[in-house]
């Protein structure tokens, strides 16, 4: 099997306790131990210290009517997260967001994606979409419960995660990379496209790749995966034999697109400023998918 | 590459015409045509036809306040289906449900699928989980609109999948199955659960596989993957590599679960009542990761 460093967001050392989310004691003992650690945030921003590290505060800090998540432990120690509504857009990745993401260590980004992740769903989801009651957080913070006591209809809603293909097209020796028109000159990237219902991962990425570029798969093979906490996706990276190199973009999506070789993929992964196209960022998975890809996945 | 038979609820014929959803005018005239197709449902339940086709009248067959989907295009001929409420819950398989799907033909379930899910979606979704306001249907009935123009927040929403992992352990030429206490005696199946959010797919089999069974996982491999419509759930199967045989079953979710060599399986898999267990049926990706395993994958 070839070997690639992991893909970013992942490797947290949390340990979540899923057996325990019921058990309201549970939470309230953790919250009142000395170790009991706070996540410090500004908005949807994490406090990066030096050496990449995520900034946690005693759990003492909490603001008095704050509600909050229980993470998970790490080194045993409760880790937890107010998820009170917030302003900011969760699908967003801001320039200073990608910045402080380049910054903060793997595992500690792969921490941070967890929470992000949870604050942005309980934000975006206050309300129950199958009554239009007000929810309110329950286990631990990781659901809502449309309340039967205040009127509501007693579903229960858990956090939401989209799955998301993205894929490198594979004919002859070299793999196709696309752009779209806001990203900064030179910028390409595998191309991607939310899993629709009813649709297998190998299905996604043939109708995304025919949709966006014209080119049919007839063979899918899966390399790797990541969780995106913007707001919150479940990436599945693959790699697509195609038919031929004759493309068809859909323009409104894919302003241009490229086949590069091995040569060239291993040159914009250096950043060499002669090779083709300036990759992804390492956090990305798509960063991931050139660099396996290379090295013969 | 091993090779094992495609998993169920994959292989529709559907074209989903994704850049014509936004287009009303399309819409109508594709619903005008002759040869349009109306989906024949009981419920959330298919009309089952010899040699194991669904269902279909002609468009003209609509009630003339139903609000359709447009699924898209099966030989060039566009397929719609009612999305109004339903009062059915989704989320149960019945008796008679199982032995539907059993008939239909597996090209056939997944049209099936992608018509159920998006029904049973906007079932689910009838009110904005970030405002609490009344939503209305948009694309085609493949999205759901909070309108400002009735007092709503402007958000758009898209159907839900929820990653699923679902996975075998493997110890020195034996496979982990389990069983849920509810099921008939004998049945035994693949252990499963959802991703979370901030985990990727491979940590989601390991921390399952550790939670349910105490296993821990030291290689996890993608096998295959499938939609299944029970409500709408992206079921991704691997196989993980584990430290050791020595279980710590999480009683709750696992009533009891045995170790299984490759003739238990294929004994298992022909339904041979001398067997260490009885499958899951052959729609279900269990099945088809059983088969993959038997096959070497």
């Amino acid at each position: 099997m070839a070997r690639f460093a992991p893909p970013g967001f992942t490797g947290s050392p949390l340990v979540r306790i899923d057996n325990e989310r019921d058990n309201q004691a549970y939470h309230d003992e953790q919250l009142a131990r000395a170790d009991a650690k706070l996540l410090r945030l500004t908005g949807l921003a994490p406090d990066v210290l030096d050496g990449g590290l995520l900034g946690w505060g005693p759990a003492s800090e909490v603001a008095p009517d704050a509600t909050l998540a229980l993470l998970g432990l790490i080194d045993g120690a409760p880790h937890f997260v107010p998820i009170d509504p917030v302003q900011e857009n969760g699908a967003q990745r801001s320039a200073a967001m990608s910045a402080a993401l380049g910054q903060l260590k793997g595992d500690e980004a792969a921490t941070y994606a967890v929470a992000r992740c949870l604050i942005d769903w309980h934000s975006r989801h206050q309300f129950c979409p199958r009554c239009g009651k007000h929810t309110r957080p329950m286990r631990s913070g990781w659901a809502r419960l449309c309340d039967k006591a205040a009127e509501g209809c007693g579903s229960e809603h858990f956090p939401r995660t989209d799955p998301v293909v993205i894929m490198l097209a594979e004919f002859e020796g070299k793999i196709l990379v696309g752009r779209q028109k806001p990203w900064p000159q030179r910028n390409y990237s595998a191309l991607a496209g939310f899993v629709e219902v009813g649709e297998s991962i190998e299905e996604a990425v043939a109708r995304e790749l025919f949709e966006e570029a014209g080119v049919k798969a007839t063979n899918v093979r899966y390399i790797a995966s990541q969780p995106w906490p913007f707001p919150s996706q479940l990436m599945i990276a693959c790699i697509a034999e195609v038919e031929s190199a004759d493309l068809n973009l859909d323009t409104r999506e894919i302003e241009a697109a490229i086949w590069v070789d091995k040569d060239g993929v291993e040159a914009a992964l250096r950043r060499d400023e002669s090779g083709p196209f300036m990759p992804p960022p390492p956090f990305a998975i798509a960063n991931t998918l050139l660099n396996a890809w290379v090295a013969g996945a």
